[in-house]
């Protein structure tokens, strides 16, 4: 009954390589096409995919000092509130200093370097990706519209997209029986239930009474649904989040996450009879929870790592170590995620082509062509690639005056949280400054852009820098972003409390829970044992 | 900018030593005699005292497995609200099976076995040592009136007794302007405001409007002050927490932070006249927490501790622990800790003894006499000691039929919490299970008492046990009790955020702010730099 004191050899490994802020070399070409070669045969031995699996996330885990943080967007000194009150956003660095802020360009210049000219697309990421990253982090990085210092998440991968945020929503979402969520059949298949009354053609939006409070409805209707077609108004679903409609993209993935809390809700049924509403849903949401970290590790972030590297989510991973500490998501992670360049011009081409028009507030085109052909079509079309100057003009440009485009209130926010520079992110993040915008890219008219901006490297703001940065092809960010986004994630992700020594067993998912943990690994799997078609589904990050 | 990746040699030995089990021995006489000796002089080695307080808090740390706990009192099984819902008291172990519950003996005859007949005194614990330990844990263990399975605290040491709860209690009780606390001279000693206005003789108690809100009003004034004097009503400090007048132990020690508070704001105020009244309260505030974690560890659980083991708060000794994970009360916490046998039949003698109804409700004694001397009085009176058959007779029968006593309610609170065995917990924190009552106790009309109620040993209830083990001189409890009060309180004590790596340190106490917390380790030093006569303060845990 007693552990050896001693971490495993990669533990110690990856600490000692993270603490010694070794990073890998941008490898040459001849070695990063054999590489893969390598690491997927490596990946298919179990013990050594968990030990690489440890070695990676404690690199990054280790990258930086861990929580808890001292400051908030709260307050620039330490208070007992920083340091409890998670309603306000964290920050990893303290304020820049006015000297610093003086220095500062202009910030509608600097929101023009991120406006696209012309497409360009990325190595091999799908738009599916996209719309996976959207819905995933929509649910942790939520900016209060009423005081932009404060996230009014819970911090957590707890699912909110489809249980609500607080308890009094889940019950709204909640049906009477067998654990599961309020559903309704449309053509054979099954769809959360429409949020609004129905209503006579032109007659004004009425919350079903069952759902009031659920959302706030003023922004709601005025905001989210400003401009959308009558017809997708009548097809508002009722789910967890606001945005949750917003785009088809957000629509397919609630949907399918509630197929599968549904699905999973009667397989215990039939397992375990004697369980009451409550628990088959707890349990349920317990499942659906920890798949949702799975995927997020095994085929999300997989993604993001070069050469499609196996990792795992290792259970109890996060058990010994010094970075598992409460969530708290900082503003770079909320700033670094607004990867507005993967959005393209257009999904597919011919009849079925997409306007990004028609990606916005169309729950009649996901009704009508179908999750499976959506999401087929969505991994077939390569996402935008990452990086400055790739940014589709409908999030840079504003379509109403006086009203800030998507990239302006992201510039806005990076000030108004007045964040250091690019080079003290780095260093804070175990990487060597940069001497020269030379070391920063290649390409000669950025360069000049930003030097003529920025005058020194050590000027460049953050998140201008991280979208700067080269980087090769079998990679999908810059160093910077690499470093910052996988320390945030594997921080956030591996420490849920569903994931501890403890929590992680039988007695919190059941047998048969325990079981759809385990054969579960991918996005598509799920779509499919909920589908009608199960033989037709594609679904992939990678195209 | 690294560290080395091995924990210093004293972690590793300590959890080695706490994950083998290995416990330490009860001494012969002769060696407990002779054991001071060596100790006290090792204490005195800095790095030896750092050393041995690092083995000592992990060895209790280690004691049982680490949080986040599966569940707590507001469920039986996890739920996603279980792990994440802090307002549900915590729990060690999973609720009795209902074969256990059934062979428990009637409550009555449990809250008999508490019954004092004739006071035993402590060794060598000083009635100033029960009334610390009181106004300490109230502040965490606060279990709900309207629902026993949640905690309204917020699971910290947060000096809530002079802060209060949340932010609007706080704004309540901070004066405008120097980062002070409302405050009034009374003969030339300064004290918290009154929270009522002043009346006529005999008209009902208003709270004056700037309190409005501060505490339950219906509950305190006919609850807590039911019985109390005119004169004490009259005289009702305004503090954080609705039982901060209750006693005069209460009211001594929040006093005397509250003079500290005022008195470091000052300090600073003199330092960093560039500081606003925010900053200064805040900063005032972070370093008065740290002074009550530096009391508890250096003085309070030093008096615990065998031998007044010179134990010290290690600055971010809990930073690369696995107990280290954030804050939930237990209700075995909770429970172990109503030390009600530690209240003596009366304090002093003479002209100045005090009898119970006298430590109950009773500002006016304290602004009659004055802190330093009530202090005093209550530094000579030996406690009573802790164990079965010591609890005073006010605290074990009904003052009125219908109205439970503290113990009776006590007892009720574990049975409605279904906790598992004495044995079990033994078990559960690394210590062996007891074959017989005989191994609990040489107290034969006991033994015979318990073989009566329970039988086996194995069915004997967890909150009897505790207190009916035997322990030698030098201990203040028995073995169990000692193992979870030390695991619970330094786990929870020392992951403060306040003592993590990127917080403890000059940016948030301030170079003065940090002297301060450098030069103080004793309850006795803050009595004395508020005092008008501090010369004659007399301020002891032990006596």
């Amino acid at each position: 009954m007693f552990e050896l004191p001693r971490p495993p050899l990669s533990r110690q490994l990856s600490r000692t390589i993270g603490r010694l802020g070794l990073r890998p070399p941008i490898l040459p070409p001849a070695v990063s096409r054999f590489l893969p070669n390598v690491i997927e045969p490596l990946g298919k031995v179990p013990v050594l995919r968990r030990w690489l699996s440890q070695l990676v996330v404690n690199y990054y885990g280790y990258a930086t000092s861990p929580r808890p943080r001292a400051l908030t967007l709260g307050s620039d000194y330490t208070t007992w509130r920083t340091l409890t009150d998670r309603t306000y956003t964290g920050r990893h660095l303290p304020p820049a200093t006015l000297e610093q802020q003086g220095k500062w360009p202009d910030q509608a210049d600097v929101v023009a370097l991120f406006r696209r000219d012309r497409e360009i697309k990325s190595t091999d990421t799908s738009v599916m990706f996209m719309f996976f990253a959207q819905w995933f982090t929509d649910s942790f990085l939520r900016t209060s519209r009423v005081d932009h210092r404060r996230n009014t998440s819970n911090h957590e991968i707890d699912l909110c997209q489809i249980y609500g945020l607080t308890e009094d929503r889940t019950s709204m979402l909640r049906s009477e029986t067998g654990g599961r969520l309020k559903t309704q059949q449309i053509d054979g298949e099954e769809f959360p239930v429409f949020l609004f009354e129905p209503r006579q053609p032109g007659a004004s939006l009425v919350v079903k009474p069952e759902f009031r409070g659920l959302h706030d409805e003023e922004f709601l209707i005025n905001t989210i649904l400003g401009d959308a077609s009558e017809e997708h108004k009548d097809k508002v679903f009722a789910v967890g989040l606001e945005h949750g409609n917003a785009t088809i993209g957000q629509t397919m993935m609630n949907v399918v996450f509630f197929r599968e809390h549904n699905r999973i809700a009667g397989v215990l049924e039939q397992e375990y009879p004697e369980w009451d509403h409550a628990r088959l849903f707890d349990t349920t949401r317990n499942v659906m929870i920890v798949l949702t970290l799975k995927l997020v590790v095994e085929q999300y972030i997989k993604h993001i790592a070069p050469f499609d590297f196996p990792i795992e989510t290792v259970p109890f991973l996060a058990d010994g170590e010094r970075w598992n500490r409460s969530n708290w998501c900082a503003v770079e992670f909320n700033l670094l995620y607004r990867w507005h360049s993967l959005a393209p011009d257009a999904i597919g081409s011919g009849a079925d082509r997409l306007e990004p028009g028609e990606f916005r507030n169309n729950n009649p085109l996901v009704l009508r062509r179908g999750i499976e052909a959506l999401m087929a079509q969505c991994s077939r079309e390569r996402a935008g690639k990452i990086g400055l100057g790739n940014t589709p003009r409908f999030l840079v440009d504003r379509s109403q005056p006086g009203y800030p485009s998507i990239e302006e209130r992201t510039v806005a926010l990076m000030r108004e949280a007045r964040l250091r520079s690019y080079n003290e992110y780095r260093e804070a993040f175990g990487l060597r400054r940069l001497s020269s915008f030379e070391q920063l890219t290649s390409d000669l008219q950025l360069r000049r852009r930003l030097e003529k901006l920025y005058e020194n490297i050590d000027h460049l703001e953050w998140y201008v820098g991280i979208f700067a940065e080269d980087y090769p092809d079998y990679l999908m960010m810059g160093e910077l972003l690499t470093t910052m986004v996988a320390h945030d994630a594997f921080t956030q992700a591996l420490t849920n409390p569903l994931l501890a020594r403890n929590v992680f067993n039988e007695a919190t998912f059941s047998r048969a829970g325990l079981e759809i943990i385990e054969e579960t690994n991918s996005l598509g799997q799920i779509v499919a044992r909920n589908s009608t078609s199960p033989d037709e589904v594609v679904v992939e990050f990678s195209c």
